[in-house]
């Protein structure tokens, strides 16, 4: 049996964080696909036992059962020893990071994918403004990433595996990321980490049978 | 001077959060009052020498300069030694409602009640939409606080400071607590510790010159 079994589906960003960080640190790890696109995470089975916050990624090691990529990105610093920090203030950092990313780039980015691509919704009010908050958080990330070449410190940390959780899916989520030049460099930067696959290669569930 | 100096505004529910971790802890500490309706935070001065992110609260300490309420409360546990964790699981647990409350409680309700009570957009589409995704953020704390008086553990900690963040204002978000039963008995208990006070009271700027 694996270390690490990631509950997970392909088409998940906040889940892909977690499977890229087991994956470029070389653990022992497996995902368990959840069918996120019937109901699994509404049903109550799955909100008594595997998660009240009905969300995936959950990180199952050993008794521990985690959910939250941030949580997850957390433990799995301490377990693996990869992609942390080497002072309090660059912790700190990185949880800042991390908590921008939750409430602001993938928080609105997720949505917008989801609505745009997978449930087609067209293009409501909704969506138009989904956009807008997630190009403003897109900025203020490419701002950041002038002259950096990682979001904290001088190399790849759990912030990095945070941001870039939906942004290998520019073409779903509709939004073109040419103009925002660092973030498109930063991505190439981690996508030539030795390990790194994209989130359909590395999870299961892709293609969606009625995409 | 004082110890602690809090960046915020009288509106802002991510600002009260750390506000009222200082008030309730006893920390020597002053609002500086940001004029966050008049733009301050856009302004390229803030975002290149106070904080990037464009965001409130930021808390100054010395030479230290902590934005995000998340990183706010988890630096103040440390420095002040109040409404922290004792154990790891515990630490994890309480980063995970953090999480949960920036991206799904006080994400979704901060901005609805700012385009209902603030910008008085009306009913629109949007709004319509983020109290579907705010009521059912509500419901999932609710149906954790069934049989339980804190958030985590059986004393109060940051996680009920975060997430109880917007949650004086029923009100101006336009949702009625009173179906959240669980919900409304935790914010009369965080209401009854010593040194409680309402956001409108803790921190500068209430009322708005044209609410």
């Amino acid at each position: 049996m694996s270390d690490y079994i990631l509950h997970c589906f392909a088409q998940s960003g906040n889940a892909y964080k977690a499977a890229l960080m087991l994956e470029l640190s070389g653990a022992d790890w497996k995902p368990e696909w959840v069918d996120f696109f019937n109901g699994a995470t509404r049903q109550e089975g799955f909100r008594e036992g595997v998660n009240e916050m009905g969300e995936i990624p959950v990180l199952v090691h050993g008794d521990l059962r985690l959910s939250q990529s941030g949580v997850i990105l957390d433990y799995l610093v301490e377990t693996l020893g990869t992609f942390g920090w080497e002072t309090e203030a660059e912790r700190r950092e990185i949880l800042r990071w991390i908590l921008f990313d939750n409430h602001k780039l993938t928080g609105y980015t997720a949505t917008l994918r989801f609505l745009r691509f997978i449930a087609k919704t067209g293009e409501t009010d909704v969506v138009k403004w989904l956009e807008t908050r997630a190009t403003a958080a897109y900025a203020i990330l490419n701002k950041h990433l002038d002259g950096r070449e990682f979001v904290v410190g001088n190399k790849p940390t759990i912030a990095d595996l945070s941001l870039c959780g939906y942004l290998y899916w520019p073409d779903e989520i509709g939004i073109d990321l040419s103009p925002y030049t660092n973030i498109t460099r930063w991505l190439e930067t981690l996508k030539a980490l030795p390990g790194w696959q994209h989130p359909y290669d590395l999870m299961p569930g892709h293609p969606l049978p009625c995409a």
